[in-house]
């Protein structure tokens, strides 16, 4: 892979300035010859791009089946080796991001939590993140500041040694892999009928501080006829950022709190986790709007294809009941995330030409 | 690897019933096609087991010596991930078993004490396990809660998504892989003196809370003529259930807290941690029950071919001058446990043959 | 590799005797059939030692720049594993020597920080080195103990399962690994201009608790007609051990706080990290001795191929505007050390000739 800089790229004076550009004005810095380099926002997946990472992922889950077809895997990043830089704590998406690496060859460093990088404390976030990219290829971040993983993207794009980021989730809004598994679940689960163009998509639960809900009402504006229910409490509904979005390009959308009456119209409901306004950390009470919950008996009322989801860990939103019925993807729908974050790595390191190659 | 579900397979109602059910009458639900696909007790194990299992072991070891044998091993399972998920700290146990799965190829995800799955308390361990499942092929779990790999083996089978489980430790009784490589220490020792059959061993120390002289005990059942000597304080002799279960089999055992009467007549000494009753933590006093340590001294008392083992750690049970005698076996008796754990996921995968075919 | 002692090897009677050895005294212990076997001090290291460990590095990393030379390279220990023991924390040496461990595909263990490593609390130190020796085919060390790392060696030097340990900094005093990825970046900088013989280097900042400064200092023995300038404050002069040396091997120093007069005169200025006397953790303030700083204005005083390093993390004494200037080679120094350490790797288990005929 070459490290060559596009000559598009503008650099800015400094990161203050950079990152009060609006996101949509400096995708290019993020991607280098002609495919995405580093990816921080949503916003960088097209319609071209999620129909192809779906299919990658699609393919990658064919090979994993055999022992050739993994090995095939393993030997194409086998020479390149990655650091998942975890300042927040997240086991899933962590456990997700490495065993991608572990399924195509990648060997990885790990730093998980604050603790372990206490010694570098000394030292300026820039520094820290250059000296992570002294002795790897690929740098994963989690972190709770907002925008973190864009500013190491942005440092390492100015450096010799610039190596590619993946945002695995910074601060409260972006969360790009999360809506691309979303995205490929919804895509699998309707690819006998029709695809995800003209489909009903319900999303219930905490929509106001709900990342993952956010990020893929963006990406709907790829797809066509799409209509999305917005299913919350009135304390907690979408954000007028987002049904702005929503409306400058045309994509029908309702809310509403009544979630019984929406449950047998839609083809995919989306559910979240839901707790008291201004909680710190995760009530343990079952009766937390329990008119949010998706329960056994809802299993009739829902249509025979309709899907449901969920980004899990999940509380009591979905009955452990509902797990055995064949529309609840959400376990799929986790297990989607690993095929594809391999599927990105792949892309990010440009052979998935070796992959189509065993198809032909 | 199938994994077709036995159709002699019961499933019971819920974990409650399951778990009540008597460890002999439930064996058949851990394995599938023939053989172990879960590893949670040691009562999973006979003889022609664990005389298979040493083969391979020793196999195994020899393989290892070459670099090409040793590439060989790590062809075997190159695709296939696990999961380490310690929930209890185990240095030991945790690095035999990392080391297991390098010696196979596998590629290896850590969940190591509490602090790093902070994140996943929201949800139940039900839904914890199944997202492992979601990622890898094999999870190995130690835990503090009594039957919790039973609970995990017995969640994962009912979904569409299950992997094999080993016990590496769960509370106070379950601890097969430790009795595995006990056995196998004692087989190797004996090799020459015509095996384990018609030995006399004695078992030292704190026999009333020792997981790994209990479950050895037990094992005992598979071999002939079989002499225990239960050696220790009043306060700390072995139980009854582990009496009854080897009046039943007929195996003879002596009590007794004469240590020295003991070491002459014996063919291996299984010495245990021993410390005050009632402490929390280890004491680090040297002077705690010294009439059940085993010294420099002692080894004029022996005979030629007494093996000394432990499981450690050891703190004063046994004199480090002791470590020099050829029959103090037991830091081999801990290597023993990296190559038989590699026997035991070799054998969970069904790649055994491949092994054995080296040896035509 | 063999694991048999050389005959030369005296066996001490016990730690304290072996410990209170003249360093120089005791080097043949750690090697084997001719080569280094454990890596504990710098003084193990002299002129053809430095050189061909300098030529090797080179050629790993030529090797690593393709896809076939770094599966080459992965290739070479693939057999092996090894143990990352970092009690005393360092994210930066820490990924430094797992990712040169990737680089030859060796499989390894982690124990970071104190916490893991709790239960093994019972047991002596010298019990949990042999348990790791067990496992694995290498264990680096990293400890706050003043010599803990030799004391491994001893250990297992002394058993028949013996496995090479490398010192990663323990205690005050010892960093052998830093030392040599000095004297590369220094090589590497100086290839066009005949190399280190001749050279003028400034040691600037804390000198008395400088590690890595004092290391440096010592190997300037094996170049000739090298000038040092130690410019520091005076509460932080070099200390008389390392004066006493320099003069018994006539090697040329000087002492000064005037950075500004030393600037023009010298080939390399190796900045460190100052600051408050006795102070526990590293002070924030910007303001901490300025004048032994290195800002963007002493860019103009210095020669036009005079190289700026610094062990890192750095904190103020080194502006950020200095990085672009293709002097300040602080970055490459880091990541020379990765491919200094795989060097070392290699040469500890005796392949470095298969590195050499791939440029035959």
């Amino acid at each position: 892979m070459h490290y060559e800089k596009e000559e598009t790229i503008q650099i800015y004076q400094g990161w203050d300035e950079f990152y009060a550009v609006e996101v949509g004005d400096k995708l290019d810095f993020f991607s280098r010859n002609g495919r995405l380099f580093d990816v921080i926002f949503a916003q960088q997946f097209n319609r071209s791009f999620l129909d192809s990472m779906c299919n990658l992922a699609n393919q990658i889950r064919t090979l994993a089946r055999t022992k050739m077809g993994a090995q095939k895997l393993s030997s194409l990043l086998s020479h390149k080796r990655a650091m998942l830089y975890f300042v927040q704590p997240s086991t899933r998406t962590f456990i997700s991001f490495l065993n991608a690496c572990h399924i195509l060859g990648m060997r990885e460093s790990e730093i998980r939590g604050t603790t372990t990088s206490s010694e570098v404390k000394g030292e300026s976030q820039e520094d820290t993140i250059r000296t992570f990219a002294s002795y790897v290829d690929l740098i994963v971040i989690r972190h709770p500041e907002e925008g973190f993983a864009e500013k190491a993207a942005w440092v390492l794009n100015q450096t010799d040694r610039p190596v590619p980021v993946i945002n695995g989730g910074s601060g409260p809004d972006q969360h790009p892999t999360q809506a691309l598994l979303d995205i490929y679940t919804l895509g699998r689960s309707f690819e006998n009928i029709g695809g995800l163009d003209g489909k009903k998509i319900a999303m219930v639960g905490d929509l106001k501080r709900g990342r993952t809900v956010r990020s893929l009402s963006y990406l709907m504006k790829n797809y066509k006829d799409i209509t999305l229910y917005f299913v919350s409490p009135e304390v907690f509904k979408m954000k007028d950022d987002i049904k702005a979005f929503l409306n400058k390009h045309k994509i029908e959308f309702y809310e509403t709190d009544d979630f019984a009456s929406v449950m047998p119209k839609v083809d995919a409901i989306y559910m979240t986790r839901i707790q008291k306004e201004y909680s710190e950390t995760p009530s343990n009470e079952v009766d937390v709007y329990p008119e949010f919950h998706f329960t056994k008996e809802h299993l009739s009322t829902i249509q025979s294809h309709c899907i449901i989801m969920h980004p899990l860990p999940r509380r009591y939103e979905i009955d452990v009941d509902v797990d055995k019925d064949p529309r609840a993807v959400y376990w799929q729908q986790e297990r989607n995330g690993m095929w594809m974050r391999t599927a990105l790595i792949t892309h990010i390191f440009g052979v998935e030409d070796k992959i189509a190659a065993e198809f032909n």
